[in-house]
């Protein structure tokens, strides 16, 4: 990959980041307050904040790079929009999973992709998207109300796989418009197996049709089903 | 005034500022966006974050005095409301009156009252009541559409009295139903002018009707305002 190119993939990945995290704090603030009235507002609105940390982290960075943040950012501007209309949720329980397995995948993609940018960015990027944003508590209870009652939990399950399906076509579409992440992506891929043969023929998992058999969007497409999967365990359900 | 009064008053002082910061975040957020897409949100964002880290400041201050800033906050959920629902900006530049001459009553209220306050505490009320919290930009925008627009000067010298009027009534409230804060505003007033009579016989200001000849809130109310003037005037506006 050319110096030019490492820099130039580098700001895109870190505005798509940036957007993200600064996208999230409407999203803490407009969710449905699920606890006592102060508390739980004190607790969203303290959510939110590290979201704009986050953000700012990532601004600062893109600077560093001698970008700008807004121009990085501004590239991006709607691309979770079809995301969040096609996953509204309609409970607590399914708003709770739309977070922790649903827009999460746009982290995970960031994490994974940045095995292939600039190293000192790689670093933030993994550090940012890394923070666990949903709150553990949350998780528990809802991984227990679904350990309690089948219904619920085949039901989650459901919503689980109609989440990812929605983010994983979301990530599709940043690899399949974006040349920038292609780039990032066959790097992140070659560093992480050198010598490895794409094995999509000989294993032709259900993400193979999506990625119309391109390589590194299948080795995308594995690595965050497999978080995805890990996440979905956590909460006792069928992934 | 008993020193466990003066401690539990400046508590209950501190919630209400640390509510009505955090309150701020939700505004800030819930506001039509003013600018260009991105741009616009990250400036609303960095606002909102703003706002939580007042409210965090006088949370660390309530704790710090051996209080729970939970509980201090929760006596005042909902006060907001009724002012919120009775001022519903229409157009931009009537919310940023709305921000500029009307939520930043509540801040005068609680920098006035503070003087009466526990000393330490006193301090970090003014400093986080007094930080300008509405972009000079936006309102001197505001300012110089209505130097050149006389009807919409006289439309927004009507808001802001509107505005105004509907703080004030908050304030009375604040004064009527809180003896902590009847108890702070006296002190605070000793504290401006320990030998001045109640001049409200003598000059019968209109506020002097709803402060139902209460010499703490006629001074109250008239210090409110006197800041309500001074910013009608930068704005070129009739206050």
């Amino acid at each position: 990959m050319a110096d030019d190119h490492l820099r130039d993939d580098t700001l895109e990945l870190l505005g798509l980041l940036a957007f993200f995290e600064l996208s999230e704090m409407g999203e803490v603030l407009g969710e449905p307050d699920p606890a006592q009235p102060v508390a739980g507002r004190l607790a969203q609105a303290r959510r939110a904040g590290r979201a704009l940390e986050r953000s700012e982290r990532v601004l600062a960075e893109i600077d560093r790079l001698g970008g700008s943040g807004l121009d990085e950012m501004a590239r991006f501007d709607g691309v979770f929009d079809d995301f969040d209309v096609r996953t509204v949720a309609s409970t607590a329980a399914e708003s709770v999973l739309r977070d922790y397995v649903g827009r999460t995948v746009a982290e995970d993609f960031c994490r994974v992709v940045a095995a292939g940018a600039e190293p000192a960015a790689r670093d933030v990027v993994i550090e940012v998207a890394g923070v666990g944003r949903v709150d553990e508590a949350l998780v528990q209870a809802v991984a227990d109300a679904a350990a309690a009652d089948p219904v619920l939990s085949a039901r989650l399950a459901l919503w689980g796989r109609r989440l990812v399906g929605e983010a994983l076509r979301l990530v599709q579409g940043l690899l399949v418009e974006r040349a920038s992440f292609a780039r990032l992506a066959a790097a992140a891929r070659a560093a992480d197996a050198p010598d490895a043969e794409p094995a999509v023929a000989a294993d032709p998992a259900p993400e193979a049709a999506l990625a119309a058999a391109d390589p590194t969007a299948v080795w995308i497409l594995r690595r965050i089903t497999e978080r995805h999967a890990e996440r979905m365990r956590r909460l006792g359900l069928a992934a």
